[in-house]
């Protein structure tokens, strides 16, 4: 039995002045006409029924993700009091399907990434099940197409049987160019899709070897998920909760024992990180550019002696542009961002600037 | 005694999207705290009194101008019923004011243009109503800083006696570069500024003269104007009088007679045209970026690694440019342009690409 997990965490800073605090990227509607956290149920929906999907948010999130998700069961949706980073999302769901289901496989898939061919998808997370029956932590190992340096990397060894799985040796950091490069060119290493399918009971043996304090915490705020005190104990105890990514917690040193293992995969993944990135996703014109649909009652942006721009238009206006190259602009009720197209990742520090100016009811 | 004529048409199309069919350009906002027409009206204010002005524009406007110059007496607002260009406005102005006072001097003075010096300005003027008492047809010749092409220009003869006015030899169209750069070489040419004075009978007689279609449609419409018959006497006449510029129909021929005269001056003028030409006008901060005061409650806009750019907010969005050159971008409540500086004068173009889509209604 298949349950999925979907941690939806990150306002997606680089996406301001779509993302905001209060709407977060995985709320965009930047696939197709779906958010990426709509996307993301609907290309689980042939492996896993509504009611065994948990959403991970923060709480201010929940009635924005519900609204959303109409067919999720209200429950399904853990409220987080605070951000305490992936390992204790990812622990307390885990520990809370265990409850309910001790044989159960879990995945974990973010609510923020695209993905192109969900046909593909789905044999690659069926693949991965089977590796995950078998004991492994598992990990899905996008082929790299380009030595990028904004990702982490799988560093594979043999395969396991006459499977599609591969172990997994170690986990690589975001590396240099250089040594992406050299990542690339082995034909060794996969981009690592921060996708994970366990058997729970494996994954909480790991949790409980290596973090105990994080274990001891979630398995007793599941103990009281179902009952009258969850308010309380999740009070009590999730603000005490180790602040760690999944990765660095459990992951990496699983990884030395031989515990994890991955599916390669290519079905055209993407983490929507900043505009640039975004613009590389969607369908270009002719001339390059790109047209964000996030409104369908806005008109079409009028793109004169224009190219390798990206334009998005939340509000419906007239938006012009006019001699232009690589440049970006989002046009939002109350903010707009333009934007030469190679400063998108800088779009953060724009943000900060914001705050620092006191101009929070932007962001 | 001086009466003053403010002609106010033409739309601005190349300061789209600030400037619309029904908000032309003389009613914008791009004089500190006034619009084009209001700083017209005040910097003839301690030459001409309100009573004496007559602002000539198109009958869609009367209210906006009305509003925009609550002291000006109502009737002293003449609505064109169609567009018969500026040869037909100047003298109708000049025909209503010889009936009403015949000795009089009138000037006429463009409503979209931008005065830096008024003082200036008010001593050229009145050494031109001194030249327009001798019997000259006056202008006013800005001496050249630059060998522009978008001016015409005055070639200029001797003094008169030894005041400050110059005869005018000829009318010289909008040069090319290499005649405009000869046109400035030779110190014997001015900018025609389109600013004129005369007595009125002066200039009624040479309108007689040459354009007697012209100047008999205008006497009829004057000899109605106080009366009981102005509507149907102006409905009659003003759909055949000649659609002619004053300069071609009047003052080129005059010029050849002797006739014209102008003053030389330098009090910092400049015609509006395009939004590169605005942002020359303004004041621009240490990395040349300009922020076109249109909104009293908009937020600064944020200009965070940028240069060179011209910035207009008018509706109190948050405008945040990051890591660009030389770019325009005109936020207002239904449209926005952003535009290469150097392409500004290829906004006419995009609206003509508007009208040509049937997008009439950002027009």
């Amino acid at each position: 039995m298949l349950h999925a997990v979907i941690p939806a965490g990150g306002s997606g800073t680089r996406l301001w002045p779509l993302s905001r605090a209060g709407h977060p990227k995985f709320l965009l509607r930047l696939a197709g006409g779906e958010s990426l956290l709509q996307a993301t149920v609907s290309r689980l929906a042939s492996l896993v029924p509504p009611e065994r999907m948990l959403i991970v948010s923060g709480r201010p999130h929940v009635s924005a993700i519900a609204a959303q998700l109409p067919d999720l069961p209200a429950d399904n949706i853990l409220a987080e009091p605070s951000p305490r980073d992936s390992c204790a999302a990812i622990g307390l769901a885990a520990a809370v399907i265990a409850r309910r289901d001790p044989d159960a496989i879990m995945g974990s898939f973010a609510a923020d990434h695209l993905v192109q061919d969900r046909e593909r998808f789905v044999e690659t997370i069926r693949a991965a099940v089977t590796g995950a029956e078998q004991g492994f932590l598992m990990t899905v190992g996008m082929t790299p197409t380009r030595p990028e340096t904004g990702f982490g990397y799988l560093h594979c060894g043999r395969r396991v049987g006459d499977s599609p799985i591969l172990e997994v040796l170690q986990f690589k950091e975001k590396p240099t160019h250089e040594v992406a490069r050299k990542f690339v060119d082995s034909g060794e290493y996969l981009w690592n899709a921060s996708m994970f399918l366990w058997r729970v009971e494996v994954f909480l043996a790991e949790l409980e070897r290596q973090q105990p304090e994080l274990h001891a915490g979630v398995v007793r705020i599941a103990a009281a998920w179902d009952g009258p005190d969850r308010a309380d104990v999740l009070a009590d105890v999730w603000p005490s909760l180790p602040k760690i990514a999944v990765d660095y917690a459990v992951m990496e040193d699983a990884a030395a024992r031989g515990r994890v293992a991955t599916v390669p995969a290519d079905f055209g993944w993407a983490d929507v990180g900043d505009f640039r990135n975004l613009g590389e996703l969607l369908a270009a014109d002719d001339k390059g550019n790109v047209v964000v649909p996030t409104s369908p009652t806005a008109p079409t942006p009028v793109l004169s002696e224009t190219s390798g721009s990206v334009v998005a238009v939340e509000d419906g206006r007239l938006v012009a542009l006019l001699g232009l190259q690589d440049v970006i602009v989002i046009d939002t009720p109350d903010a707009l961002l333009v934007c030469a197209r190679d400063r998108a990742q800088d779009v953060k520090k724009l943000v900060d600037e914001l705050k620092a100016r006191g101009a929070t009811e932007y962001l």
